[in-house]
């Protein structure tokens, strides 16, 4: 009950007591009880009246303006931090590089710094909780990484209970997939679904499942797991050890490998030029080619959509989701990459399927990834007072 | 609160008015309230008292013994029809021969003229309900079919309201393969399972979710529809207009047709055989040449397994589910084509989400269909009772 209000307040802002009572089918007397003791934990107050309509004024509730959360997003090559009030506005944020390989003591020591300056910039001394995101499957009850192929050094690593330690306040973890999904859900264009897909094409590729509004992890915890989705018989070796993966062929990882591959070979001048004065390459480097008119570069783009379109066709006829999110770092490729996703999406599926389906490319950047960490701590702090007055 | 009530009754049998405000959260006084109105309502009522542990012995609480439901199952080629009762054991049932591309009209007189015979040998004069399943997508808010490929004539035909009429009671329609996965769920191997997949491999194919215990339909009611997924980029033409379908390759029709194709050039002497014999073959052909000994059957069926497997392993890399059922005609070709499809799921799918997975064939058989419709009506039928105390 509590739990409820607090998030009717997270997600809609102030609400009078009668709308309160209205939305949750209880009469005015408990969400008044409910409230004074939610005043008393310091999580809501009464801040007013609501506007009249003609008879006696309701009073309204809002969220303590003092709650803060700290959301951490962790990604493979890079990673951001966020603190953000009770409805999960971002205060201050900071982001910076940050190699994942580099292992779980040195890359959460660069997160914790971050967070420690963005909760100076704040006037934060202790968060509500902090939620975080790592490029990886995640136990999400036990609060460790597991065999995450692109993570060398973090199977097993107890993340959550280490953050918590350092901050001293409630943690939870979970892969980056599922906290942008959430990001997108609270502040982005999956604000209105029920049932979506985000899709993220960065290093590597995974997808967030919502369903009823509700993240759906899988029994293992390991849904949405497309990356390593098989999508041909051969094709080049993936970092899980199979071939054939979707990633391996249209993720972050393999478009700069094959860029470079492009620019040795000569099939890219623009591509071997940028190789020359750079002396590296990455995935954003098709992009720069792409712009300078670069038809190789382009074509890698294509391919890399039309694998991502190909399992995503798969996935709407199997899910018949009301919405597909795309982010993640690809996306900065440029338009190429989403006409090229939607094409084959649509031309693969069934029409009943993407008769209404919209394929949107996020607009959160690093942000998404905040707000959503943020949404999952606030969602776990909430949920003790659940069943208070069972 | 009744509707819950009536569904712990329908899936555990008789509880004490303790167990059921144990399980519901609420006073005995609540609970003995509630009975006495679905009592009222001729739905539940009091059946003695339970074992004593030494206290006063509770109040025993039970479905009224004389609910029943009538539950139809219609597949491409054949439906069955059973009376249930409130815990939806089946009392009777009868299944019949029945071509699905005779149209509504026929098929639907044929399933009403089965149900009557069934309610007189049951002695029913009038179910409390009546759940239907057709092998196709199914807009189930209207109760209509939409579009199905398989099922010339039904597009847009009220199924619900037409049989409704015929009947005098009310009716829930759906899609074939989500009434298995209810039926699988109450009453086969999936009783213990929230989150699994039931695939049916029948005529066409296609795939039931439940997601946290209940059916997931997708946004316009088509999620499961993986008989549509692409598996390669040419391949034969399949019913709904698209070339490289999994059911143009794995199908119960596709097998027939492969069937026809190996007797016709003499790859399988069998099969040639069996031809000149019946003048036809059907799927359930290859499994008897198996049975002779025949290498090019056995060939047909494992590439049958395999292009499921190759399905279903995407599917678990995405949904990560604890089961996954295999039900449908099909399946009756015995132990090489699950075989098949285990061995390909498995290898190809990340080692989490397969390590507990038990991949398992239906027991059920046509029974299970009529237990899903049954359940189905049953749910629907207590709903309105959901929010009586609201």
């Amino acid at each position: 009950m509590q739990a409820r209000i607090l998030e009717l307040l997270r997600d809609e802002g102030p609400l009078s007591r009668v709308q309160l009572a209205d939305r949750m089918g209880v009469s005015r007397t408990t969400i008044a009880a409910e409230v004074t003791r939610l005043g008393e934990l310091g999580l809501a107050q009464e801040v007013g009246r609501a506007a009249s309509n003609g008879g006696r004024r309701s009073k309204l509730v809002d969220l303590d303006p003092d709650i803060r959360f700290l959301g951490i997003s962790i990604g493979a090559t890079g990673l951001s931090v966020g603190i953000t009030d009770g409805r999960l506005a971002v205060l201050a944020a900071r982001s910076v590089d940050c190699d994942i390989r580099q292992g779980p003591e040195i890359v959460l020591a660069v997160a914790l710094d971050e967070a420690r300056a963005v909760m100076a910039e704040a006037g934060v001394d202790e968060p509500l909780g902090a939620g975080i995101g790592v490029p990886g499957p995640v136990d999400f009850h036990r609060g460790v990484s597991v065999s995450p192929p692109i993570m060398p050094g973090w199977d097993g690593y107890p993340v959550r209970d280490a953050v918590a330690r350092e901050l001293g306040c409630p943690v939870v973890l979970d892969n980056d997939v599922n906290v942008l999904a959430v990001g997108e859900q609270h502040a982005g264009v999956a604000r209105a679904a029920r049932d979506f897909l985000y899709v993220k094409i960065g290093t590597g590729i995974g997808c967030g499942i919502v369903v009823d509004g509700d993240l759906y992890r899988g029994v293992d915890g390991c849904a949405g797991d497309i990356g390593h989705i098989r999508i041909s018989d051969d094709g080049p070796l993936c970092a899980c050890g199979n071939t054939g993966c979707l990633e391996a062929y249209a993720g972050g990882a393999a478009l700069a490998r094959d860029a470079r591959a492009a620019a040795r070979t000569g099939r890219s001048p623009v591509l071997a030029e940028l190789l020359e004065a750079q002396g590296e390459l990455s995935a954003a480097d098709i992009g720069v080619a792409v712009a300078r008119g670069d038809a190789y570069a382009l074509q890698l783009i294509r391919d890399s959509g039309h694998g991502v379109g190909q399992v995503l066709a798969s996935l709407v006829s199997f899910f018949n989701p009301s919405l597909i999110v795309i982010g993640g770092r690809v996306t900065g490729l440029g338009h190429a990459l989403l006409a090229e996703i939607r094409s084959v999406t649509y031309r693969r599926s069934l029409p009943l399927a993407t008769g209404n389906l919209p394929i949107v490319i996020s607009e959160l950047g690093d942000q998404g990834g905040v707000i959503g960490a943020a949404r999952l701590i606030s969602g776990s702090v909430y949920a003790p007072f659940h069943d208070a007055r069972a």
